[in-house]
């Protein structure tokens, strides 16, 4: 049992603080023979590496990833594999405003009722720093992947609501997310969200965000009975991502309102394959999945972090009134999106071998 | 790793199929020294039990549970808690007319791809029978709280959405609760919920459902960064039952919608203690809980074994219809309530202890 | 973490004490589509099982094994195998007289100190009976390995020293060892333990053993490093049998006094494959199985409970004379030569499985 | 599951090469408030390393330790613990002659039959520069004893037997295991294998040995049956060190030799504890300490890398003599005493937690 692990063969190890020298992770269980260098990691990173708009916090960080071990000559050798990155730009006097005071909706109060003691600088260890060695992680999972899947996968994320404001899903167009900053896959959507954030920033609050990720060319049979299930595996996974309060697979929470009928995926012979007519399980049917796109939702909350000036209290027992300066995310969401699509690609590179361990 | 467990502290392994001899579990790491007999455990396995009103499949089982080691003169001795329950009611000729036929939205079409063979026979190894292990095991945890919490925890669940019908909050009685064959804490809705499920059975439907759980009285500083989040555990529990395809804690989904200062916990001291304002965030702050009510919701898809004939495929690569006659549940969600019940307690059960081994 | 399991992907947890109900187990893991049946198993648990001769306990134990789960119609499922055995010779009342004394050498005072509470009833949870779930488990672990290599594999034990009489290794024959209560290699020195232990018995003593575990036709590849490698599993698997005190790859202890060139197999080609002209490796070398047979020892000590009197303690805080009467074995390292090869059956198992997702 | 850890509730991930940039680790679970820096892991790194005498591997490492995370102002967050250790002294080329050759005994060929692909600077991941971070991972190990224990504990190791020269226990004195390159507690002895192994050395051959570790003040209790008993979890520990063929546990496979009465520890009251008349056992019981020292000891092998030419194959499949020269140890024993200690820390550390957590 880790805390700062995730995964079971395809495993990754985290360490690090928001403003300590660095963070890192050891990516376990890799197979031998795979081309991997610090560019394939690199091209993650820097889709979630802050500083990229004026939509997401304004420290600057290179997220420059050093292999340390696991691979030699470009190639994966089936030694764990160890990441670093230096951390560059750390403001910590900016957290002395705030050092003995709790941010409502933030994790410093509970680390300090957990720990009796906490790391005030950008939030320690609970800061979504540590997210950017799951992308890390995440870059070498698609990899693996491409590896032991033939065509390889294609995992994607988006973003379908900011605050009240939700995509239509008539308007869908995959080629329109990396063209925008948020991740949006509905071109006047995201036309509307640039006006909205930017309110949102100025008034010196935050929103909350709905992303969703799809993977496909997913083989049928990944996952496992009972407390193996894909989705389960997938729920943890998204649920560990800083400020998720919500995860739905397929239909999620409206699968509650469906009848039988509605919500069942009806099958039809296609040729020697079963094809499915709809796809309200999101590609699970239990824990296992069945050839279709697998399909997960979650939501984060609107950062914590705000400068509205909110009532909480210090730690000497004192009432106070908080509002947090800093540099900070009005909608964490966004950066959310590469986050949920490692997490995807890592879940299902573990099971891809545990499915190979078994059944293969 | 064992696809069959849950928990690390407090760990279950379970075994079993709907019609098989008997289905069991171990349950591992309790403490020595509490009192525990077969009583305490039948106690909410009665709860869960198929055919205790018209709402439910008509199975009977007496769900008879036998401690098979752990326990010495009504005390646990801290070795492994073996607990059998042996299946009586096994009507396996009901599923020979669909032994080849694929249920849309059934585990049985991907047990299949994984396996190349499944027990068709009540859905073998995914049947919700596999559920009564885990209130079995729920039970045990609830001892295990009272042990190490003083003053003991209040876990309690209730259904607080059927299909399209959800309950009025401001009607919320828990003494409702077990006074309607469904779980209902709104008097009001427990009565148009029969009607309409009543309904929905005639019409050979089902309809889906939502759950919620609170635990009172739940110490802070349970859980743990980053993978081993409280939430993040109990999102995994909630979604590996069966038919769940949505998780949340506290607001939720909701919370995208929010803003920063709407979602905020504020906080004032209230005495010698931190006392929050709000609970939107269901207890839990940056994976750790933080002294309120622990809050969590899941949502149930509607049983995928229906009378409504649906499109289907059978084994030999044939279009067929699938009609399910059997004993099955219309809303398959009312027993998902203890399960749900079950699985806080073995999740906080279990965070209790690793927090003690770290902290304590 | 589960104190009551052993194995990754290959996993097997145990329950039950000597004088419980019954005892059982959970395999999970196994593959699908490999026969299955009781049958398979009992022939191992047959070999284990007290009482087949004047040189084992004389409890009687028929040891039958029911398979609970995890099978359908002679064929594993994928589903975890739960087995479960009902114990029958519980003469309870023939520890009454130790209930509050402790045996030197005997777990019962740590389980004391641990605890606060002991099963004295046969030893509880520390009793060797638990060992009857791990050959059961071992049963299924054969088949796995069958299943997975072609030709399968041989694993064999023997019982290489009974006190201080070893076999000759000149005259080692493995077909004698089934023709001899003892699993002994060697006829001649069979006869002498046969008096020798004769012996042992009528003084009311016990005596020490040394087991050796040979596995054949291992591929090589088997085991990884660091943590996962073949023999630190191994060693953990064999010192977790009970009263064993030392575990041996190869040459062992003796390594220790050889230089590099003595130690060194070395190697020529044989046809296209790599031929080792010796075995000091014990056919594993940096944690990998490399082809060769794979050979492990361990070292039993003597059974603590004899009639001869000893100088102990009782719960009470008195200094006491302990005698043990009740039926125990002479040499309990005999019936261990089935534990140490079902041990090493289950370690490849779950190695073969580790392997493959890897790098199969 | 991950190869590359160990230890549970205290964890550690390991990855790094000998000849890649760096090795490192994350260490997990540590409490809270514990004071940890730079120099407490340095200290122990320092009796490790390579070049401190003419009887160790003349690589110049300086292997400086920097903590990545997990500690603010010298003490301990509870976070992960990255530890970082660059390499220096990398002379790839020195093994450009043996790079498609195999040293007999050597992991490098089981490396090739494993993964395909093999790291030959140095042994790659198989090199004993692995354990640096076990050392540093058992500093902090003993920095958590230290909290949780009062008065702390007493972890030694000592070289017990060098190639055929073992110490005489009548001269055993601890004192002077500091005073000597070889940690051996026996003056007289220390003189003799210094002669030994400069001819050794001389002769281009290597020489095994056996390390013994004991731990002082070591609280009853720690360990669990079945499959997490304390000397299990030792075994593995021990037999993943580098070379190591062997472990024992007190008397060790000298047990097989000794009958009941001989080898129980008897007991009596010594005023209000029990106190045992001998250490047969070394300290454990059923897999649980019983309070007494814990003593392990384990064999390692002679180094496989020797001038002395042997029989041996190359990756094209030729017949080849293989002469090592490089900078290796004579006897890599000697420089296995500070990592035997540490395991066996980190082992202790562990247990003291899953002890606490179910019986504190």
């Amino acid at each position: 049992m880790s805390h700062n692990s995730f995964g079971h063969l395809f495993r990754t190890t985290t360490f690090g603080e928001s403003h300590g020298p660095a963070i890192g992770c050891v990516v376990d269980g890799t197979p031998p023979g795979i081309s991997l260098n610090e560019v394939d990691i690199q091209t993650y990173l820097d889709q979630r590496k802050p500083g990229q708009s004026r939509h997401t916090t304004q420290r600057k960080e290179s997220d420059t990833v050093e292999i340390m071990s696991g691979v030699m000559d470009g190639i994966t050798t089936g030694a764990p594999i160890g990441l670093l990155i230096r951390n560059e730009d750390q403001r910590s006097k900016d957290y002395d405003d705030i050092k003995d005071q709790f941010r409502p909706g933030h994790a410093d109060v509970t680390y300090t009722m957990k720990y009796g003691i906490r790391d005030h600088r950008g939030g320690g260890r609970s800061s979504a720093r540590e997210t950017a060695m799951r992308v890390a992680s995440g870059a070498v999972a698609r990899k693996v992947i491409d590896h032991l899947v033939e065509g390889g996968m294609s995992i994607r994320g988006a973003l379908v609501q900011m605050g009240t404001h939700t995509v239509d899903r008539n308007n869908w167009d995959w080629s329109v997310v990396d063209s925008n900053p948020f991740w949006c896959p509905d071109a006047r959507m995201a036309a509307t969200w640039e006006q909205y954030l930017d309110e949102i920033r100025k008034q010196g609050s935050s929103v909350g965000a709905v992303i969703e990720v799809h993977a496909s060319n997913v083989p049928a049979g990944l996952g496992a009975p009972i407390y193996g299930k894909l989705d389960g595996d997938l729920a943890a996974a998204m649920m560990s991502i800083n400020a998720v309060k919500g995860v739905e697979i397929g239909e999620g929470m409206n699968a509650a309102a469906l009848r039988g009928e509605e919500n069942a995926d009806q099958m039809r012979m296609q040729g020697d394959n079963i094809g499915f007519l709809s796809n309200h399980a999101g590609g699970i049917l239990g824990g296992i999945s069945n050839g279709q796109d697998v399909v997960v939702r979650f939501a984060v909350k609107p950062t914590s972090s705000i400068l509205t000036p909110v009532q909480s209290v210090d730690a000497g027992g004192n009432d106070v009134d908080v509002s947090t300066k800093g540099r900070h995310d009005p909608c964490v969401g966004i950066r959310a999106v590469p986050v949920g699509e490692a997490m995807m690609a890592c879940v299902l590179a573990d099971h891809l071998m545990r499915h190979k361990a078994q059944c293969g």
